[in-house]
């Protein structure tokens, strides 16, 4: 067993949150920094993490997806939003800035800048969206790991109404559109109804298959 | 530090492998193992892993991804690929499946099961689909992690032409998509051009934000 397995293991979809307990700004601060480390297509990271404080968004935030408690028992709420297209300028200022921390100009990675923008041109909005979601699902599937190994219990929510949540939050003024929501912080076991069931997963002959 | 952090600075797209060094089964295994513990929307796991082990369809794919080098040098080449819909016979395959390794019916999950199937007509295949690679990718990020834990170097590639590595694989037929694949194995320093460059991510001030 590797550390990966067991935190996978110890985490699940945590249905009651004990609001009473705060996550210390140390561990959330990791957890943030392994989402930032993500390797995302063509390095762009074309998504950001809103970390909701306001409890009065919150409870509206609540509001749009189902009403579910975690939303606003938890610790923290970490809200994953895509850019909502990939546009030139986005491109050009994730290039720039590889260009300005490396120090140098490469050929490769500039020619490579120019198909870039001729790939997401040709693509259109709709599948930049789309793309820039995917990338924000590698970002989540690194949290829920990172959370797991500070022993912090965390939801992966797609049950809200995105419009909404990007209404609430201002994200089409920013250019970004919420996929994920992810609350963050200690399970309550008393009034968890999943704490104790078995975590269910495919079988590996369901789930793998080789090609030889 | 967490070990996670550590895992993921350690890592890079790795451009350049050694075709000499092969994964050992047991370290393929807890890779494995980790994708498919990752959790999922529902619970429904849309996704599939090949394992791709036969060296004629390597080079195929590789002539259909760019001709990146490795497609066919990497010791292991994983496909994940998305179900290519979210049909009524997948979501009550899970269900049950779930009610039987749990060894009882609960109403409400049951309830729940009926919700997902209006969602999922209400959404049309695209959607599905759509919804069904995001999975794919929370599986991508674990992967990640988890070969990193174990030492070893991986590349998630978007780079090729998924109905092409369709057809190669027989995918159409098995109602599932490719959406991005991942070589595994190790690091040939020599010959790789991002080796010893640095790691680029936005800093963390343009990639977090608080909402107070």
């Amino acid at each position: 067993m590797s550390d990966v397995i067991n935190h996978l293991n110890w985490r699940y979809a945590t249905k009651k949150f004990d609001a009473s307990k705060k996550l210390d700004e140390e561990k959330l601060n990791r957890i943030l920094e392994a989402i930032r480390l993500a390797p995302t297509s063509s390095g762009l990271q074309p998504f950001e993490i809103l970390v909701v404080k306001n409890d009065g968004l919150r409870a509206k935030i609540r509001e749009v997806a189902w009403g579910q408690s975690q939303v606003t028992e938890a610790s923290h709420l970490l809200v994953f939003a895509a850019w909502d297209n990939i546009t030139p300028a986005r491109i050009d200022a994730a290039f720039d800035y590889t260009n300005e921390v490396r120090g140098f100009i490469n050929e490769g990675w500039e020619a490579y800048r120019k198909q870039l923008h001729g790939i997401v041109a040709a693509r259109g909005d709709v599948a930049n969206f789309d793309a820039a979601a995917r990338q924000a699902y590698i970002g989540l599937g690194v949290a829920l790991v990172a959370a797991a190994a500070e022993g912090v219990d965390s939801t992966p929510m797609e049950g809200f109404d995105p419009a909404a949540v990007d209404q609430i939050l201002g994200l089409k003024e920013r250019n970004l559109r919420s996929v994920v929501i992810l609350p963050l912080g200690y399970r309550q076991e008393e009034g968890d109804w999943l704490v104790n069931l078995k975590k269910v997963r495919r079988p590996k002959d369901k789930f793998v298959s080789e090609i030889v």
